[in-house]
């Protein structure tokens, strides 16, 4: 069956393809959301645009009444990196034995067709859902994600909109479909620190404040503390020092000023504003001599949050297990995602394809696995809908 | 008193002029040793060129029985800077209200003008001594000092040249002509230290090896030890970081390799070779995982030394009273020069003009302090020749 997108929305495989093929590089949107729309809107969905700066967003819903499933997720893909390292072209979207070559192919437009196709099942199935069937998919989830989701979802709030779960499709697995759904998320801080002292010559450093030091007993100090040793469902808290630098050519000049960089992947036991006291109380600990200053920069990007187990994340676990065989664990780990700003609002988990090759040069995913996953999230909305968790 | 030179080698200050007006910044000579040598030979001294690399380098002797007395010093000058913050041109050695203005007016052409000078007044006055006196100028002093007094005294020992004492005539005095002679030196060690680990994402740090902070491990065991406390003529030994830099642009990034330098300042309880031991030592204490690697590149680029207090020492405190007044006191301090080479062939100290404006824009000194450090110079030479030292 096709609609009058010239597609069959049941089929994920040539949407995923007609969606790789706009090479939407963050923040560049290359026709991907109206390819998407389209699609939507020939299934029924209501849909509107949200810009904000240089990035597009898309919220579409199907349906007025409670409950609202909210599917989530981005059109935009990562920079495709060294094309020649590429087997095959990566915005071909080429099929071959039984694999789907293309960036965004894992991380997520495979995903996202298979949300289309889902639906496009579903509503032939079981018709016309009682309650409500929403798509937020944004351009900026690779990017800084300041115009993307959070906007988005700060706007829908402004206009009443609400949802009651979400499940955000992305590549959750780290081998096969069904390894692990995400429930949670590890929250992110970064931070920069600038300690400023005064340039001299290192024969006389009585007359110079060299900075280094002082940068190195802070980030000594920061380095020593155990922030936790783990919590349930999530690993322990961690603080990388990324950068460290000076940039001072001569070997005879003592520096004025040494910069460094940090981020914290922290649990639950840690909110982002307690760390970032914690952060401030240890810069203004530091000694310095001469009119020498520290300075800290910081910046919560995500607060961690967990979707606790319940009937929301068991009907997942349910759905995955009927059509893999495996049931998910339920996991915290690795980076963040744009789940971090919709935990304010819905209960949410992410659940998508396998995520070995996103980001890399040759991203590709077994159309298998697109049909799997389609097939999942469409038992997802019947099962949703006949039985709404609470 | 003209010589056929031009000028009236007993009058430092068209000679400290006619050096100034050569741009002599390292390597370039720009004529200042043919301007030099042209007046020593003037003088009946036999000269000898030693060019090494980009460097030229000039050796002086009137006479050939011992004692010999060798004046040393640079031709070589420091970049002139910001120009606009010259109120007279840096090269054009304008006098005025009673000072000469310029770059090298005090570090150090003023000085080798004086040694001219005092060669002439004393030969005028005491007629061929009965020794020798000799020169040492380089052109790299400033630079690398590879080239230079090094590589200079490399080959005259080689030649079967010898001296007795050295006067070298660096900017010694902070404030006053008169304050200080310089009677030793510490040494100076240069290390960089390169750790390399594993790049990978700081959500997984399980998966990379941040180089970071074994080099900040590395650098706390070395900051963490006192050198010493300061032996009898030296202050404490001082290491010194310099730099640290890593370059990581990217905050979600684990970096692959951390680079950090420092400098250590050490006095005579110290030696390079066992400050290189103790360095390597605990770079091989340092534990990582995966592959890492920790490498060292340390560089002694000058030995601690200190010509003890004695009859050459006081020889040149009196001359330096008998002049100013006062009496200069002997000290260790500040950076190096090259001394620390002449130390292995003779002993060794330094006496030259008030440093205060070395190395800044408007370098410049009074025409008095020349007038004096030429006064200085040749009643040295005036005693030495008449009561040598042991």
């Amino acid at each position: 069956m096709t609609s009058d997108t010239g597609f069959d929305l049941a089929n994920p495989v040539p949407i995923a393809q007609a969606l790789i093929r706009r090479p939407s590089i963050t923040p560049a949107d290359a026709g991907a959301l109206d390819v998407l729309q389209g699609m939507l809107e020939a299934m029924g969905f209501d849909c509107r645009r949200y810009p904000f700066g240089e990035v597009d967003n898309l919220y579409a819903r199907l349906g007025t009444a409670s409950p609202c499933f909210l599917f989530a997720g981005h059109t935009d893909v990562v920079p495709p990196g060294d094309e020649a390292g590429w087997q095959r072209a990566p915005f071909a979207a080429e099929e071959a034995d039984g694999v789907l070559w293309g960036r965004g192919a894992a991380d997520m437009k495979g995903a996202i067709a298979a949300m289309v196709a889902a639906v496009r099942r579903h509503l032939d199935a079981s018709g016309t859902p009682d309650g409500s069937i929403a798509f937020l998919i944004t351009g900026d989830e690779e990017g800084p994600a300041i115009n993307g989701t959070k906007a988005v979802l700060k706007a829908l709030e402004a206009e009443g909109e609400t949802f009651d779960h979400c499940l955000v499709g992305e590549p959750t697995n780290p081998n096969a479909l069904g390894d692990t759904i995400k429930s949670g998320r590890r929250g992110s801080l970064n931070c920069e620190i600038t300690v400023t002292g005064r340039q001299g010559h290192v024969a006389y450093p009585e007359r110079a404040e060299n900075p280094i030091p002082p940068l190195l007993d802070l980030l000594a100090r920061l380095r020593a503390r155990t922030l936790d040793s783990g919590v349930p469902h999530f690993q322990p808290s961690n603080l990388e020092i990324t950068t460290v630098d000076v940039g001072n050519p001569t070997t005879n000049v003592i520096p004025a000023t040494a910069r460094a960089r940090f981020n914290i992947r922290f649990n639950i036991a840690h909110t982002g504003a307690g760390l970032t006291r914690w952060i401030e109380d240890e810069a203004a600990g530091v000694n310095l001599h001469f009119d020498g200053q520290v300075k800290t920069d910081i910046h919560v990007t995500g607060e961690a949050f967990l979707t606790p187990a319940g009937a929301f994340t068991s009907l997942l676990q349910d759905c995955v297990e009927a059509e893999t065989g495996r049931r998910p664990a339920l996991t915290t780990g690795g980076g963040t995602s744009d789940a971090r700003f919709i935990q304010a609002y819905a209960p949410v988990a992410e659940f998508g394809l396998v995520g070995a090759t996103m980001h890399q040069v040759n991203e590709r995913v077994p159309v298998s696995d697109i049909e799997s996953l389609t097939r999942i999230y469409a038992r997802i909305l019947d099962r949703y809908f006949r039985d709404t968790p609470e």
